[in-house]
């Protein structure tokens, strides 16, 4: 593992302070022009310098025919060019004196035959002027701390702790929109491409030593330093949780993997085995690959896997009950001093067994006060899963009818929404246990975007929360707890 | 089978003309008055009768004391009262010749006791005058295409071809916004509570004979009337899909289900057994109930499982791969013919193998138009799996830089897409075969609003994709496809 972020060759890529351009132009329809729109488009601070063999300018932005003639070396080049001229353009920037790279341009190891020969030249290019790049055949980097936003999709920014190395550009780009509908965001995220030079387990190594990332997401098609990716992941682990999409191991994927990026793909069960070994959580599918990341980077580790339900409403209690079985963990009882506890909260239609269930009842408060902390302080319970639903329409109603004036019902709701939002929110921190919840309302109701922004991920199935606080046990498990 | 829905014994339950309403009163923290909300909420458009002690008016309705003063005998009674006066006042509606009731009022056998008692009291008092009712201890029916909804969740009404029999009453209000979300909405739905007299048999045999119902929902916890339920779903399944989330299967979903609705559950072996049998689809979860429903209504049978994968971007096309494979589908190779026709619409970086990945393209018509034709016209391929991403922005922006004047960017935007999405809409139709869709931007988006609208499931990850596909193949095998 890395002790300082800045010794990674990857720091200059992710970090850089000036970017020279290869392939942007003033034609609207180049893949180049698009890299640069947005690198504009989310405020990239340093110098840019388009290199373009006849423009003056570049979308209005000084240019230049030669790396030799910029007013200085930059941190970092842009390769978005025809394959062909990638060697050439690279040998220009290592004779100028660039040492860190992002080729974006396809058509090497991927398509096999004279890209081989290829990919291959780049790397002798590389080696001669010691430059360490990321690519061929890869979209480059988003690191919205830094405003940094290499890839054709632009990208409105929100900056979060996920880091991600992905061995799919798709991966970087699509998850933009993704991560944010989940009130989630990148710290890092690199596309590695074909890993001529820079690999994935660079990028792991990276994301490990960098302060902003709290949890690693990997993309993986096929690992080719595998002793180094088990050293790198195991010492990483113990301080940050890694969690993995391999998509190379069934039949099928395994040969899509292979015409993406060239990349073998081994075994499914070589690469679960591998994963365990080190701590890696497996996740099978992309959506577990982001829903696992949520609940490792927000709640504390768990001591066992037992679970207590929250609800006030049978049916999602039961299918929260059957979720939580299905993906191995326990439904304990409850202690006979918390049920003494409960009872002056729950009515004799309710059930005082696990699930808990308040059932219909007049007064929320003491579902979202009294309940989750009576709970999470029972002995037996290592987790609690929450069922949620608190619609705005409803307290609007039920404001009104308490005689709340009319001008004052839509304040008096938000208030009284985020008010006990933020008692959930402090609830894991203070008893050290993890909270997840659930619910099949619109998880951009503004009790459920609360929740979620303060840290509580919420999720719209019981089924996706239950496999989430799995991997919540299996990251302690891990780590030795 | 039923040969008319008519003839179901839960249609004046579903479409009454009239309704006395028991519990509502003036003040608003009842839950009687929170049923009649919804009913006016949705705009039921028959007479509505509170019954109410001493009010004279509920919530400006006229009220009446007794059924007996009613100025006709209404087609249904609601009950939401406590649990203790309800058999009286059922007694009084079969004293008045109302012959149809929901009871909403809990409190009799799921809580044991005397609650047993009472239900069995229920029951001898409906037997008496021949009384056919819903519940105690349900929700009641919505069924927006009637302008009915009996519970007390307000609802906007979307009215759509999912029929839903349910033993939680969550599992239908919870669903009004879910459905809402994915483009779909209830035929009706049903509430049965503890089925102390109609049971989720009764309410799946009306579903199947309902003409407005394209696939069946069923939320189980335990079935009781096990060969009646079997040789019902039997002889609908020929022509109607049948879904089925059955909660009570693990340990703890089983106790979660006693202590909801007292129902006893049986191992999940057992179930199993017999939904293969009659076939019926399982589905894991609530998520993939709805899921499974889409397709199964949109889609026609697949002739088998080899799916083709078509995608502009590795990873995304690779994911899709792993999924469909672990979902038990195949990817077969494509025939050299259609390698033929697709060739001049994939350049070398892309993949003319299985996912077809036309990678970045100038022209996103062929990927809307040649591809997906092609692909499906390729005699190994059964269904087709599309990776969907056409964002507003970027079509803007290239319409932009087309010279597509500012102030009709905008209304042609929309025009482009709108013939795209209509386009792809045609292709199940037209070619006899599934299409199903997967993407990872918002699902609130122009393009993928218009094809989920237009009814092309498109899912936000490729693995509910595969499941769904794969439930459809399931169906094509119980018909003897």
């Amino acid at each position: 593992m890395l002790d300082r972020v800045e010794d990674s060759p990857l720091y200059p890529l992710a970090n850089p302070r000036s970017i020279a351009l290869f392939g942007a132009s003033n034609r609207g329809d180049s893949m180049g022009t698009s890299h640069l729109l947005s690198l504009l488009h989310l405020g990239f601070e340093g110098p840019l310098y388009p290199i373009h063999p006849t423009e003056k300018q570049v979308l209005g932005i000084k240019a230049y025919r030669d790396p030799g003639e910029l007013p200085e070396v930059p941190d970092l080049a842009l390769l978005v060019l025809p394959t062909r001229v990638v060697p050439e353009v690279l040998e220009a920037c290592g004779k100028s004196g660039i040492r860190h790279a992002i080729v974006v341009s396809g058509g090497f190891r991927e398509v096999g035959g004279e890209g081989v020969l290829l990919e291959r030249r780049l790397k002798e290019i590389a080696a001669r002027y010691r430059i360490r790049f990321l690519g061929p055949n890869c979209i480059g980097v988003a690191n919205p701390h830094h405003r940094l936003n290499t890839t054709f999709f632009q990208f409105d920014g929100r900056a979060g702790y996920v880091g991600l190395a992905s061995q799919s550009g798709s991966f970087v780009t699509q998850m933009f929109k993704f991560l944010d509908n989940m009130e989630l965001g990148f710290s890092t995220a690199f596309s590695v491409g074909n890993e001529a030079d820079v690999d994935i387990v660079d990028a792991m190594e990276y994301l490990g030593a960098c302060p902003r990332t709290k949890v690693i997401a990997l993309y993986i098609e096929g690992i080719t330093r595998g002793r180094y990716f088990l050293e790198t992941a195991r010492s990483i682990v113990p301080h940050k949780p890694i969690v993995a999409f391999y998509a190379g191991g069934s039949g099928a994927g395994k040969r899509a993997s292979f015409s993406h990026t060239g990349a073998m793909a081994g075994s499914d069960r070589v690469y679960d085995g591998a994963f365990r070994q080190c701590g890696i959580i497996r996740a099978s599918s992309v959506t577990e690959l982001f829903d696992f990341c949520w609940v490792l980077a927000t709640q504390p580790r768990p001591r066992g896997a037992r679970v207590i339900i929250q609800t006030h409403s049978g049916g999602p209690g039961a299918a929260a009950a059957d979720a939580c079985d299905r993906s191995g963990l326990q439904i304990p009882n409850l202690s006979s001093e918390t049920k003494e506890r409960l009872a002056p909260f729950v009515p004799p239609t309710g059930s005082l067994s696990n699930p808990v269930d308040m059932t219909y009842h007049k007064d929320p408060t003491h579902y979202f006060e009294e309940l989750p902390r009576i709970l999470l302080e029972d002995e037996g319970a290592d987790m609690l899963l929450v069922y949620f639903l608190l619609p705005t329409q409803l307290v609007e109603q039920t404001l009104g009818r308490m005689g709340v004036p009319r001008d004052r019902i839509r304040e008096e709701t938000n208030k009284f929404i985020d008010e006990h939002a933020k008692a959930i929110c402090a609830l894991p921190g203070a008893h050290r246990k993890p909270l997840v919840g659930y619910t099949f309302r619109d998880l951009k109701e503004r009790f459920i975007l609360r929740l979620r922004s303060g840290g509580i991920p919420v999720f719209p199935e019981p089924a996706r929360a239950a496999r989430a606080m799995r991997a919540l046990v299996e990251y302690a498990r891990a780590c030795g707890h």
